[in-house]
């Protein structure tokens, strides 16, 4: 269906004075992740780059995409070392976070200052974000830059840790000097997914070293040109569980590592942070169906969430069949059909259809396990 | 339907090493126009801005942009007088050209030196293409500007001429200025649309002056965050007939003439370039309809190229009577009911509808007339 | 943007047993309306065909779209009369509302007997809803067919009443019968939209002559022939205001006029229902901006509705400066820009944004009024 | 972006006569596959139902999506046993046909005549299609259908051999009884593409036996309900290379095996087959790339079908690289990076870069091997 949409044509264009033609909402689409019962969740982009790195928009795009993407908060973390741009633009460190921070401020949108630390593997590049003077960075050893970003109270992470440019077979590897860094305090979260990529080995030191889980863009491109926002193709993104929606709660929330990874439809985090934004995202419509014979019935669940929900079923009992496989699309109502296998049953019970969410890891190839409960009144024929 | 779309989403994600999640293709969509029987029919932008003035992109991404908008040649019209990032990046008036130049040829997209001289009403914003060194514009007084890029060999038009930051009706005004451009081979053109507005007025002055007539987008933006690209919603362009696909014959196009606006859909100048786009637009797949009695059948017409024509047909005659408006959808077949209007007809005819296609602009508030002729044969029910 | 989705290919697909390609989602969009405060706000299409009568699909699957559409109760209205499908067929009056209602009762959706009592004008096509036995209907004098649905105690109302095929001016006119019909509490409401179609006299006749609002599809295709449902065109339902989601209420809420006209995104009806409505779709996220000289700030609203509301404000006075239009689109968070005029303001003043919603109408051409609150602290640069 | 498209709402509605409120395109979609050599490609679909067995729509609507999507023919194959409609529509086994026949013939549509012969495994369900008389099929033993439907010269085909009503594991089984079918002349096709299934096992034994390939959609539903045509998720389609577009010349092709099975994005069948579709769906618009250094060039590929093509290249030489991934987009430019692995050469050569097209299959789990040749112009940076 090539040509799905026309756009309505008015009639013959007037004869004087300018006419406008189409128009185009300046607008925000909210992500729609529930909050837990004790934070808000935002959704923040901690890997950004512009023009006074080797990124393509001036600082203030970024803010503008971010906010109409649905963001709370990004940070602004151009290359120190890099600067492939500087014989136009000479090296300013500060000023990408403060013209980011202008249009952040008029759109209420979170800009948090930061630079990415930009060295060979190991340690590979880390960000250093909450800083106050991205300029002191720029120093010839990479430690004593860290030193400086620890300075100045920064959090720090290490960003793609299994790139293809530092290690060709994508898989992410653990060195002395990461050692170094965590001992030193200079290391307080991995990035999971980084744009298009997922390092499964990240997630699992993040979980057995206690570190702070990231997803992040590291987008350099306008945004358009890179994802089919329109699609639901969608930048990653770190949620934050924070106290309240500021640039200190969400520090906060970082260094106490309360952050879930949302990327491409998957959710990856703790799961004490996953549990309650599935059920908070899903209400059971039908809390009783009613079956005769071998016949049917459906459960209806509706999932107001932006995340859509695969669920592997356990197959069932002697007596309920499920579907192999079940879809609660975000936003909309999913119908779920329910068999009963024997003719004869005259009964009411409370079932546990119980299944794994296999677009929700709690933990490196493992999906969580959930309980969807509801009644069931058979009858024979 | 809010989620019409779901990625699918494949089973949990592998143990070790990186996963791809999801996929962006970097790819070029063709604006399907047709040729003109001696000349290509060129999709041209010559209003865009980078950082270099007061546009929010690095120039290569105008080159992207516009390759993969599938346009074959843009010009980068940086403000000559008009640097608010100067304090950042220096200005230098033909670096734009040079960075996005060098993307246009790796993308073989056609990249035209250009500015815009920035100047108050009269004589307003004009933009100079084909320049040999922008710098020299950067004088005092805008006659000297003009005279400079003359000398050049520039191509010179005059930019949204109802633009109501100098014309706060909306409605463009002819001044003594323009005639004294004009007397001195210093106005070749106008745009007739800027971004999303149409200036009757100018196109008036276009056929009354035999002048070129543009429409550009004076795009600063992402392109993605001023049109739906997705939805169909394009910038507006030049269309120019072109001998081949270079710069050079653009140029020698644009002083002679050969364009037309393509904008919103509508498709506005002269009638000796609108007919034969319409007339190789479409092919009539059924060039015979048979109708018995008072029944009706089916013309089914194919419209290969991607504007949408919207035609008001005349009524039809005492015989025949056919639908009040036929739209034939951009790339779709269109099907057109003709009914006879009397039982006992025997007689086969050659028939002529004919019609006004409304979004074909000949001239201000004049659409193009059309004719379709088929066969009809008619026999008594 | 031709070809904006790719589904996403998996590698080659596997030598030994069914491989599944793709799926589909069995879904339902829910439609967000807000309730009122003291009633359920449910989408409701009372007049639909089937095979039955000169429909083109079963009747359970009328019942399958409405719920996918997110509608919550349909009436099945097959024509009493006109019944081009008997020989293949046998008419069954009540036989369409049968099977809907097996499969309405599955999904739980309401569904509700109906008949489209279709006599030429006057007094036209006529729809009596909740019928215990259509049958009875079907005898040569319209005004026994009219009585006898009353005597089974239906919601009886005119369908289409500028209806081409009756009309061929497109406007309704009002008859004697009508006046008959009215007299004999036997007409309860007119469709004040018809498939594509609003009938302002019928608007008017509604508020004049205290009737019910009708809004129905009338749909006789399956619905995706006729509706681009996944780019948000979606069929005309009425709105109705009841107590609780059963016939019994939506009975009631017909009787006592609760209802207001969803259509191609223009809601109308009593501004009784249409400003709470309004009201509790949007959400000011910036109680206060703040502006310095003559700069300007965002006022951010978040429509959480499926309605994107269009308003034309006052032009604000001699201080303030407000957009010429303000676009509050479905489901996102809109920008609106105030400007302050004046340089040397130093106060905090309560601003009451007033325009007029203008695809919400409480008569024929008058739009509806809505005031936005806000408060503006304005200071000299 | 949840909300991609709002319809542009005009202004307040009038009050006067009615107005029209948006509006919907009745139109075909081409699907863009190219012609071979010697034979037209027709896009069939040999296996849909009506309510005059199990399916859900009228006969005519069958012809109607069938030509909006872009079709050349159906068959129209209702259930000779299964017909559970028939208390309220009287078995009528030739009259869907007669009803969709009439509306193709005003579409100019080809409607072929068939009937399915649903039977327990084995044989299962088979299609007999250009049937006569479908009403001679009803008869108890299914040795006698087949025989009556090939004695009125039917094509016969086994319809979705591994369906797991008949074969829970999803894998096709051959039994005797196809081996006497096949013996008899009573077996000509089967179904490798069933709805959203692909038969591996039915793939081998079409190559094996020389039997012809087919892929059916066995719709029942409103098309609609079951594909997101919008998105690019059509119907299977059996390709059948035909000397003209007649019922015969596709009767001829059947018999004769010439087809291929379009499928979700994959085409499956003989080579001779598929590889002109390939070559004459793709234009190379660079014939050279000049490459300095170490640096790379890009190859830009148009794509002139609806296939989109994924290629997996060999990994190149020892001088040039090439992308891990080929995506060439349906109806648009690719854009390949060929890299130098190389500083200092200086050479002109002919470049064969090979892969394999994972989607398209010449035998099970086989994709077809192209090559697409280009020139390198290498030099020294």
């Amino acid at each position: 269906m090539r040509r799905y949409l026309h756009l309505l044509i008015p009639a013959v264009l007037a004869w004087v004075g300018g006419t406008q033609l189409g128009a185009h909402d300046r607008a925000r689409t909210p992500i729609r992740i529930p909050d837990l019962p004790q934070y808000l969740t935002l959704k923040c982009d901690f890997h950004t780059h512009t023009v006074f790195s080797d990124g393509k928009v001036w600082p203030d795009i970024r803010a503008e995409e971010a906010w109409r993407e649905g963001l709370d908060a990004i940070a602004i973390t151009d290359h120190i070392e890099h600067q492939p741009h500087k014989n136009d633009l000479p090296t300013a460190h500060n000023r990408s976070y403060q013209i980011a921070r202008a249009h952040g401020d008029a759109l209420r949108l979170i800009i948090i200052p930061g630079s990415e630390i930009t060295r060979s593997m190991p340690p590979g590049h880390l960000n250093a974000i909450f800083l106050r003077d991205a300029s002191k960075l720029d120093v010839p050893d990479w430690r004593d830059a860290v030193a400086e970003a620890r300075r100045q109270g920064a959090f720090i992470f290490w960003n793609h840790p299994g790139w293809r440019a530092q290690q060709p077979d994508g898989r992410a590897r653990w060195y002395a000097e990461h050692d170094e860094l965590l001992a030193g305090d200079r290391l307080h979260g991995i990035e999971v997914v980084n744009e298009r990529e997922y390092y499964p080995e990240a997630h699992a030191w993040c979980l057995e070293k206690n570190l702070t889980m990231l997803s992040n863009s590291d987008i350099h491109n306008p945004i358009g040109l890179d994802y089919d926002l329109h699609a639901g193709d969608r930048r990653p993104v770190t949620l934050v569980f924070a106290r309240e929606r500021t640039p200190e709660a969400i520090r906060e929330a970082l260094f106490a590592r309360r952050t879930a990874v949302l990327a491409a439809g998957r959710l990856i985090g703790r799961e004490e942070f996953l549990r309650p934004i599935f059920e908070r995202s899903i209400r059971l419509l039908t809390p009783e169906v009613r079956i005769r014979g071998t016949g049917s019935a459906y459960l209806q669940i509706q999932n107001d969430s932006d995340i859509t929900y695969v669920i592997q079923p356990d197959p069932g009992d002697s007596d309920l069949a499920f579907p192999s496989e079940i879809r609660l699309p975000a936003g909309r109502v999913a119908l779920i059909q329910v068999r009963s296998r024997k003719n004869d049953l005259q009964t009411t019970r409370e079932v546990q259809l119980t299944g794994q969410v296999t677009n929700l890891l709690v933990r490196p190839a493992t999906p969580m396990t959930v309980t969807l409960p509801f009644r069931a009144v058979l009858s024979p024929q």
